[in-house]
């Protein structure tokens, strides 16, 4: 593998441009991609031409670049939680069309919240989320509600890693611990307006046969909505359907 | 940028790995990968290595590698075709309540209709589109309607590259150009079974303000259906509203 002066590889490289490019970012100059990148310019300027050629990136009319469609379709095409998502999609919209908000399916991923799909209504209250946007985890009913239905080690681990946790949890007279037994007793998540004021976000797990959780599956309503309870069993029996369509049989 | 003795870039071969996962092998050996990439198989480990490595793939308990939830997440969080995909998806999902058939968005790429998004209903009848997978352009109707509303070049170039079509459209007594024009005058396109048997593909182009197709939207529904006429005018209603969402005002 051909390295850089720096000992980086070509594929470190080719991750670095890659991920600068984001949903605020998504067409930038070379130039910006080499600052962004950290990679010097010329090495830039070589790489993105052969990224181009193989259709990963595409130039606009204005010589600014942006990843392609053929990256896109190549990872589409077989994309990991690909099942998930599916199986997920035709429950969502049930989800939507009855709570007529935001409703999304996450899963945990290196101690964050992952979004793996997201609809939207257009009459929706905002909402941080979007697809592939990371959230914290327990900030978010999504997280909470996954980290509950979590096995005792990876909770533990959690807390270990993120020591704030306990200061976040004194302000609402709970620790961590029991903020998790709760979820874990009451079968969901709710958080009001923790990342944006005026929404309450409410979150079930998706479980597997082992109890653990998959995924989670949850909705962001205005906070004080007159129905908010009532999306509670909507969404745990959308979640028994996702389960059921991976291949789990949810846990009874 | 170093070149296997093959003279192969780096990036022809993390390309071409890429390549070897599909929608029927998710998952594949180590040893399979190399036979599908073509890669010698010692060159292969080496890189399916490094690409664990930085997420791009994943490896699971039984050794087999897939493509990793890092590489998703990097290409769905600033996708191309990505403000189309959005802007359409509440309008797929108006369409599919009302029709309760497979609903998609296409664009054209290479001669060929690349299915962006798709909503299946459970009770829809069988169809090859999926997420990402290409199709022929005049054997569906998602391809006819774009081509149909595409530059007068655009469609003698792709007529030039494929002389099979005459011979395809001669056997129903129109020539390509009639069939062509004939999409053009309607608006929308419609095949019966060409792909599946028993099934009609019915779609509309996403006319940018120039009237050119930017897309397309389709519906198959089972041949024959009586109500099947009734979904043009849902669907057009459906394409005029994402050639809105993506800031064109189609034309009237």
């Amino acid at each position: 593998m051909a390295n850089s002066p720096s000992g980086d590889s070509m594929l470190d490289r080719v991750v670095r441009i890659l991920e600068s490019f984001d949903d605020t970012q998504p067409r930038l100059t070379v130039g910006s991609l080499a600052r962004r990148s950290g990679i010097p310019q010329a090495t830039t300027y070589r790489l993105v031409g052969e990224l181009v050629q193989h259709g990963l990136l595409t130039r606009d009319d204005d010589g600014r670049v942006r990843l392609g469609l053929r990256l896109w379709e190549l990872v589409a095409r077989s994309a990991p939680a690909r099942d998930l998502r599916e199986a997920a999609l035709p429950f969502l919209q049930d989800v939507q069309s009855v709570v007529h908000q935001h409703t999304q399916l996450a899963v945990l991923q290196d101690d964050e919240v992952l979004v793996l799909e997201r609809l939207s209504a257009s009459d929706s209250v905002v909402n941080q989320a979007s697809v592939a946007r990371r959230l914290p985890v327990h900030d978010t009913s999504l997280g909470m509600s996954m980290l509950a239905f979590s096995a005792a080690e990876v909770q533990e681990t959690y807390r270990r890693r993120h020591p704030e946790v306990e200061k976040r949890f004194a302000a609402t007279t709970r620790d961590f611990r029991r903020a998790l037994a709760e979820v874990r007793r009451r079968g969901y998540a709710r958080f009001d307006g923790v990342l944006d004021e005026g929404t309450t976000g409410i979150a079930v797990p998706v479980l597997a046969r082992s109890g653990h959780a998959l995924a989670a599956l949850g909705v962001v309503v205005p906070t004080g909505a007159s129905r908010q309870q009532a999306v509670v069993p909507v969404l745990m029996a959308a979640a028994r359907g996702i389960a059921r369509g991976v291949g789990e049989r949810p846990p009874d």
